[in-house]
């Protein structure tokens, strides 16, 4: 029974990211009532930040009191009612999830596939709206966590509203870390995590509906499965008419606010162009050493890449834990044993941290290898550091 | 756009309760990984702590990723499947809760009703399983928030497993304040909050399933509506296969760790004792200057009084808030506008924050009722500080 007193880590895996001390401050400042005129504000001030960080002008915009995958539940059982025919498109672990998430809610799903790593092709899409036009939306991951791929959806969305339907994204991973745009893009639902990009510890799911969306909630002739994440009731709490639904996680509030204030004080497009210059660094010290990118489109802030063969990644993966305080993530799926997951995500994206994790990951190398000479990595870092950003 | 600031509150409603400074040192400590060994030794050790709390040996006790109402929806989802017959007691809002998050799950709810402020009489538990012999549970508040009644158990649990039913206990506001023996009073499924009487700040539910209650679940032919809060799932990922279902709220394990501890430092008989005095102490300040209890059965924790006749109450709270910094409860339902909520949770529950409420509500009914006499209630309150706990 001793107090809590964890280790110094610095997280490079799929999530959480490490957490600034301003953010984790705003976390222990104390706890007010949750209809406290301050938590009110706080709320409104809030969304606000969450509809500047989605790029969207929805008014159905708020965290989601649970993490990323209460956030992809809300959206999901929101939009389905028994029956209801839905496409979704599966390319890694969290497409998945939405399949399960949605047939529980009662949908029939019908799947689009790409082998893990890839992304969905537009005329996939195409193809499935042609063979299921009733379905009510598709569904589909902008960052896939599990493999890094960064899949793109203007077309995709394109194709989705020509075929009458919405658009659901799963942005757990790109919120604040790649380019994401609600309203540009015609995303209709939309949900993300706090402990990814926006380096806040996970609690809150921020999410955002259209109008569309909530037109379409608005027709629904049954009450939506889960009371918790009802947004009928959750837009009449988080709304002027404050009616009380459920005691939010305030403190979390504090942090999520913190975190989104750090994001939109540096910039979205700076923060973005932030990830992408320090995933370069990364990626050109991992390719010296003969290390392979697994997806052929790459996010910026999660870097799967291939486990050469011979070594045993578990021990390197301990190695980088246990000796230098650094935490990459394992294989899901078909990946594990056979990939690792480098996060660079919001607050861990900086110079000294690509660094430090490079050379780590050189000595820890030369220890299960012998004949692994170190350094390579980090002359090839050190050169796009010294060449900037601009180059 | 400012950083976190909250003001200085005394936290006296229906929760959340004060948080103590070691809570929130622990809840800003540095986020590690949801699967880093020390976060799955800290998740053990809550176990160990929760079960403590809940007095219970169930291996099937965890925190779900959600506040105290995620707990609710947890407890009846993962029972029932489409097509059950169940039975709740409704004496206040959260049964009628306990109603809407059954039906949504699908099943046919039968209730029994007591007036707010009342219990529900073991007479009426018998009649509803003669009516419905085949209703699989039995859900009932322990501690109803919104009238401050404290309900009886020990009988109608026997009643309910007499009938072959389960029995599900809402103690959110009971946990770590008032009696609460999951196993002596054989209770199946038995949920929480943090920001209670554990004084925590809120985002988790502490929770805990009976072995009957798991066979219950085993035997389900249907997957649970919720895919978040599967609790097949959930075992999986807090028990020793560690199976990754979610990012769990890191940094609020740590603060409910840190308060648990605290209450089990303290021992649990010792913090209910505490609880039962301070509540003497206020319950004698109120009665001296002439306001009424409303449930014949109140809790030490959660005081429902009567807005004596002529006066404002939102005027009151409101002067209570913004003058002295107390937040105490407004009524809900029936009881708005008719009654205030006082809460002595947890940390709240000494005797600095009794006298400062009664001194602060004296002088605020001084300043609505020009012939209001203060200094009652203090008088009142110090006798029996003065003549001490074992008076």
């Amino acid at each position: 029974m001793s107090a809590i007193n964890p280790p110094e880590r610095l997280l490079m895996g799929p999530g959480p990211s490490t957490v600034p001390a301003r953010v984790l401050r705003a976390l222990g400042a104390p706890t007010v009532g949750h209809l406290d005129p301050y938590y009110l504000e706080l709320m409104d001030e809030t969304r606000g930040f969450l509809r500047t960080l989605f790029r969207t002008t929805n008014d159905m915009t708020l965290a989601v009191s649970g993490t990323g995958s209460a956030g992809m539940e809300a959206s999901v059982v929101n939009l389905v009612e028994r029956g209801d025919e839905v496409i979704v498109a599966i390319a890694g672990v969290f497409g998945g999830r939405m399949v399960d998430v949605a047939s529980r809610a009662g949908a029939t799903v019908h799947t689009i596939e790409a082998p893990w790593g890839e992304t969905i092709e537009p005329a996939q899409v195409r193809d499935a709206f042609e063979s299921h036009p009733a379905a009510k939306w598709l569904g589909i991951v902008h960052a896939e966590t599990s493999t890094g791929a960064h899949q793109p959806l203007e077309e995709i969305s394109r194709i989705t509203h020509d075929a009458g339907a919405l658009l659901l994204v799963d942005a757990v991973t790109s919120l604040g870390g790649v380019d994401l745009r609600v309203d540009d893009w015609a995303i209709d639902a939309c949900y993300s995590g706090t402990q990814k990009c926006l380096s806040c510890p996970p609690g809150l799911s921020p999410l955002t509906f259209s109008p569309a969306a909530l037109e379409a909630m608005d027709r629904r002739t049954t009450p939506v499965a889960s009371w918790y994440l009802d947004v009928s009731m959750l837009r009449q709490y988080w709304g002027e008419a404050r009616v009380y639904h459920h005691t939010a996680p305030i403190n979390m509030t504090y942090a999520l606010h913190e975190a989104a204030r750090a994001v939109i004080e540096e910039g979205l497009d700076a923060c973005h162009a932030r990830h992408r210059f320090h995933h370069r660094a990364l990626r050109a010290g991992l390719e010296a050493i003969g290390l392979e990118y697994i997806p052929s489109r790459s996010l910026p802030v999660l870097n799967a890449i291939k486990v050469p063969a011979g070594i045993d990644e578990a021990a390197v993966r301990k190695g980088l834990l246990s000796r230098h305080g650094i935490e990459i993530g394992a294989g899901l799926g078909p990946f594990k044993g056979v990939a690792w997951r480098v996060g660079l995500m919001g607050h861990t994206a900086r110079e000294r941290n690509v660094l430090t994790f490079l050379a780590a990951l050189e000595t820890e190398l030369g220890c299960v290898s012998r004949d692994f000479a170190a350094g390579r990595a980090i002359s090839a870092a050190a050169a796009v550091y010294r060449d900037g950003d601009s180059a």
